[in-house]
């Protein structure tokens, strides 16, 4: 395997009231661009991997400006589409305390929406083989864009890439039917499974009894049977999960899972005060799939992967600003939080 | 006539990057809430009008925020209809000196482009009569809107609204010749019809002859041949027409002509340092409607919708901040700028 | 009872240092307009009441800013008096940690204080009917501010008005002996009253003994007695008491406490993360007087009441900005914070 | 004559909106402090001079702010006095083109209107001799102020100060009777008069015969009448104009002259593209000063003072911010404007 | 020749004081990061040119940001070397009207001032040939960047480039002496000379004889002279000269001229209201290479070149972002300045 | 023992990301000046005490700026001596939870790392006797830098001035090895020696042996045998040593022991929710010395030194802006942080 990650789907304008305030009460919006594949570009560059995000983008300073916000980052570019109407939007409200985060899509009828099945050619941008990542909200957004992703799984498998799939359910995007349905036969061609702890459930049905998700501890034994399951049904070589536990919008407890097929791999747990926990399962998927690509052993896997999208919670916007040795730094320090000076 | 105003359209929400940046350049959006009839509705609100404004936004915390603009600077919300998807959005680089702004539109679906004939009860929003003001950007974002601005002008004339229009071409939205075709039903109920120095053309083909807008300087004396067959054609009561002379994004000359169908007034000119000019136009439509319904004489409305307008070039944002003081101050003083203290 | 609440009182220009800085480190302040019964009035319009904010503000840009304020979050603000000379000014540092909020007020000789009897006609305002609210801040502005509120409090209770009360102790403001003596009179015409954990005390000399309100932990069982006391001297129908244990400037326990004559009432307890406390006991009143208007049952209520006022916390300026279905989510999910999305 | 200047005055917090908003558009202001003998000595420190400025301000953390804003310039604030109620305010609405620059006071009651005869010792204060400057702004704050600049006046004459005064009009502090009568009598302890184009008509009924302030050019040889007259009735060594010609509130021209009993030296004149004009004249009352105590000739001497008052319209808040070598490079140069590096 | 440039020199970060504040009213600096050379490559990449920069910047998050501004804006990083100590920085005070813009130097002892020899690898660097183009700047930051400077000249000309140098005299690096002798060796390796109206003189004494640059107007024909000259001693190909006359620092006439060996093309003059005229010359530059790379005729070349640095006057930053078609657009229009949309 | 302090270092340009942004997203800095020193210099005056720093900055605006932070605050800075061509500058990225606090130094070349022996004349600095304070930093800057440090030393010791010293190791200054070289000349003119947890080891190999300060908890009582072992070499009169626990970048432990010689008086622990760390332990040093200065007992110097320095973590930037009153107000109050109003 070499060291190109090919990631595909959504990347949208987000925008979000300065100073923790209510979208009511504001007269500017902090600008970035993110959506969950081009966060793990993102994430994956920063690790110094080879890194190519496909999407489509309007031929407008706004598209110009997300893939300008990806290229700032070092994520080639060069097999994005330019057309279509809009980027898609999202609103975000940053909570604090018991006022959770909340989130407002304005992403119908966007570029990558409305793609069609030759805007992209898998064979040339899978050439020299790689890794190729995709989410759950990609085949979610439009039938077409489902059959753009089958597409590209097809053509990855065909070519011998490594593919993983981070389930990320949206319930605005879809139902849990029609998720169960699409994503089942996108399974079929996904080596690594990726999800947090209640994407197994919504999307197949597997579910974690005796968790309730929205209190804040988890019983986290369950997760095994969780991982086991899917290993069953769709044959991953490796299942990874986020056990996230929320004792507020500004405090998490935060750890995961990685399941070879043979072992539970459980990280040491942090607990988070969040400065933006937007794009912390992407900086997860990331860890996972950098860990992956560097041979590391899976215990130090599920170490990083965690670690990695930690201190994604403590950076702004979507998207997770460290390199490798900032992850590792955390992982020895345990994070104290010394001054590094 | 009593003091009750109706304005009907679309109210987006802009996005502007601040201190005069380009989109690709910008973190962060200046946000307010603005479009044609809206401005006209908040202009003549701080005038002391009892106004209203219609039209249709989704029920969630960004359609909250364009109302609260609008009530904030005390324009009467109450027919305001909340459903739909999306607000419509437009993206605005302010431009300076040899820059053009530059607008991109992202208003397409939105909830009053998808708006349904039976949301609105003219009936209702008409009761005790008054004055009824809609722009030519109205009718053009789909044609259920077209529609039900017909509808509305047909209910208006029964119940005995004066009603006025802004020409107000927008070729994003339609082309000239649909704009012809329906602005000239439109035009039948109309009383006093508005425009800048080339909707008359652009709807109509009424060209005056010898100018490019594009060049700084207009030959004004064409405007009342323009004028003239503007109320030949449709028998408006008043044409009122501005006429900017654009010598850069930065510096505009701005006057402006009212013909009562016997004598052309046409205002003094004034040279802009421009701070904001979107929205210029619909201050002067505000202007007009202000200076008829305060029965002022024809070359008194000229000059206040002029003066008007004029200050709104030098206020942030799409709508105009002044009350009636300022804009009579300006004509007294003729604006040299002396420190108010 | 009908739908309608009128509120009395004085608001306020609020000016804060920006992200923590002390007034000293500071080149710019953040506005907002707030005090303590218009911040009532906004929670009350945010939950669909039919809400009156009565003041008088100068007659100038400041003034009508504060107007703006209240009609942008849907307080009708028709019988508000213009003139005098000032706008009350409060300085606010937020604090942080070990570091406590500091507020310096800058209220003398405001428009309000200034107020003559004769400016309003409470008959026009109490017509058809309603609730009527007020705090033991606007009677100790001046003297004539106390005999306007007694003068409406007896045209309310004529005209069949509910009236509630925050005691809301100032001690820059004017002497517990003062306090106690105006207070007194007022509590004849009262319904409700509302207050903190040590307004009784510094209004009433009712002391919950064992109690320091400046180390973390409140004896609540105490604030039984302190409730039956009140309602034994001045015969309210409730009495509804927040509980705050402050930890420090960035965190609290909040809880509450509602006494209907016969039972107590405690709500659940949260321990909360502070963006900005101000207005915290405001949007508790709020809470208790939309909970009665609605008729929920006096466990409810109080469950609504401090969710509400939790939810403040968590929001910038002194306003509560949540709708009732964000409360009661609160209210259902604890507060464990899951994104919205 | 030695080289220390103490100026007597009021001290503000100045209050702006951002980016050219209105009040009534703002959720911030930026905030200087600033006021015309201020003003001066911050200009007069900047140049090198030993200067000293005295009021009296509140003992709380704004008024400490308006302290430290005049040490961070280099001005002396031994003798300030610390008490009253409050600090003055002043809100600016910065205009643009033509609409003008808007102020509103919020200044009675501050701690130097209620300030005390004996707050002030100026035999200490104007020990080692030097020069004193008020402006007529000081007096037209109370009777007490008044009462007390003449008493400074007294001392400082006494000890063998050197006396400036600025005219400096201001309309809503006192009538033009009031200020006739207070400042003739100040007068007579004056050496130095500086005014603006109207400050002697309104103060003292002196008027530039032909000249309309309020248009663009004034006939600027009537203002040697005027310098005469003023010479003539009070017997100063020199009397200073400032010739402001408001073209709109974006551009001015801008010359002085300076009459020494003798001859009459006007200044060049500037064109100037405004970026904030508040204390234009109390810089070049500063110029004239410094001009004046470096022994300059009066042709340098009023060439100084205008081209550094030039400087300060381009310099954001009260303040110049300017040194010696910056002004004698516009006086070189002729204001090119070519980049320094 | 092919599509792709490669310019080579110093990237600095840019401290700017926002809203015109000098740098001792300042509590925020505005960055961006700039240089000559880094400027043309941005501007060729918005061109739609295949560019690279060369530099060398430290390893640390500061030197990151330089490369992901040029990554942003689509330049080629890859053989930017990481190493040294700092990068250089510049602080920038943004002038107005007569004041004018000041730059503070604290470039000294930057990575790429104590680059050394073997640092790059030109042979690499220019492989399948193309444009080279560096500035005056470069071999001043030190000997051993003179040094490879001219190692850079000497591969580019035998690997068959096209060689550009824009003079770019600046005072503070080194002496007039210095500046001609390494001026003159490197000048063999070149086909293109750019400069503004005083670098020829600055660097070979080659005098426009009746021209103050200080002064607004320039004598046009003479630069005639100066081009034939510096033809005549060093053979260029084309030499381009940017006219700028100065009239304050927010207004400037700008216009170019190009000489071709044979005949001299002025172009169109623009008189520039200013946003932020560094990076003009860089943009001219820039303008020029495009429009010689893209075969334009000379006449089209000069009116490219001075439209594109017209518009960088009007863009925050040093950098030009416009795309051709809106040169082409300014080109067409004349530069009226109405709104797109 | 007279009321004056003197201390000497480096004032640096401290720039940071606003908002908890990494550097390589952020394009504005925010700004403050700081160093070791000149923060403990802030802090005295803020107490009233009459306090000096001495330092060379740079004669441009960027030096001066510097200066007019230290005059805002009340430093002395008559002695501060302008040349050189640098200020320091490092760059802050503010860390939370478990992200670093991050240091990028760009020091070296400073104006006072280049400093010579006789730009400062300690005679005259020292007259009137006081005390003199530096840290371990100084001597750190440049061999010179620790030649003048000696220097002044022995002429404060000659003067009779008490002499303090902060260890304050840094470990991009010098190695282990030359700090304890020279910092042990240095000792033996010290009466009060301050450090941290680790500085003890790091420059004099005095471990705890027990204690890992990367871990959140310290054995406190083996402070004692460190503090004793410092007096033991050096014949300290007092040793104080700040305890911090770092549980994560967003929340510490904070304590303090002072040691004088006979008995160890620990301090009340504080658990902070950290706004700013910097500059902690300076204002902690500045508690100890004005904890000696007033004389306190030394229970009462410790605990002021330990809230004082609690304080800081609250308040933005390098420097503690608290007065005696808030600190005595935290002792006594144990930090509920209830609003003051």
């Amino acid at each position: 395997m070499n060291n190109k990650v090919v990631t595909f789907g959504e990347i949208m304008l987000r925008l979000m009231p300065p100073n923790l305030k209510r979208i009511v009460q504001t007269d500017a919006f902090d600008v970035v661009y993110g959506g969950g594949e081009a966060n793990v570009a993102v994430s994956l560059a920063n690790y110094g991997i080879d890194t190519y995000f496909i999407t489509k983008v309007p031929k407008n300073a706004v598209g110009q400006s997300a893939i300008n916000h990806l290229r700032r980052y070092g994520v080639k570019t060069d097999y994005i589409i330019r057309g279509g109407d809009r980027i898609g939007i999202y609103f975000l409200e940053m909570g604090a305390s018991q006022r959770p985060s909340s989130v407002i899509y304005d992403r119908a009828h966007s570029a990558i929406a409305k793609a069609e099945m030759n805007d992209f050619n898998w064979e040339e941008i899978f050439k020299n083989d790689g890794w190729f990542h995709f989410t759950g909200i990609t085949p979610a957004i439009s039938d077409m864009a489902a059959a753009i992703t089958l597409e590209a799984c097809k053509i990855a498998k065909k070519l011998g890439l490594t593919i993983s799939a981070d389930l990320n359910y949206r319930k605005k995007l879809w139902s849990t039917e029609k998720a169960g349905k699409v994503m089942s036969e996108l399974m079929q061609y996904v080596d690594i499974a990726i999800g947090n702890e209640e994407d197994a459930e919504k999307v197949f049905g597997i579910k974690a009894v005796n968790t309730d998700v929205n209190k804040g501890a988890l019983d986290l034994s369950e997760y095994k049977e969780v991982s086991k399951e899917l290993v069953r049904r769709f044959g991953f070589k490796y299942v990874a999960i986020t056990l996230r536990e929320s004792l507020s919008a500004s405090d998490n407890m935060w750890s995961g899972l990685l399941y070879d097929g043979t072992e539970y791999y459980f990280s040491k747990k942090y607990k988070i005060h969040i400065v933006d926990r937007v794009g912390g399962g992407d900086s997860f998927a990331a860890g996972i799939i950098y860990g992956l690509l560097s041979e590391r052993l899976p215990r130090d896997v599920i170490e990083f992967a965690v670690a990695a999208s930690c201190l994604k919670h403590t950076i702004p916007g979507d998207m997770n600003m460290v390199n490798v040795q900032e992850v590792e730094d955390l992982i020895k320090s345990g994070g104290s939080g010394r001054v590094k000076r």
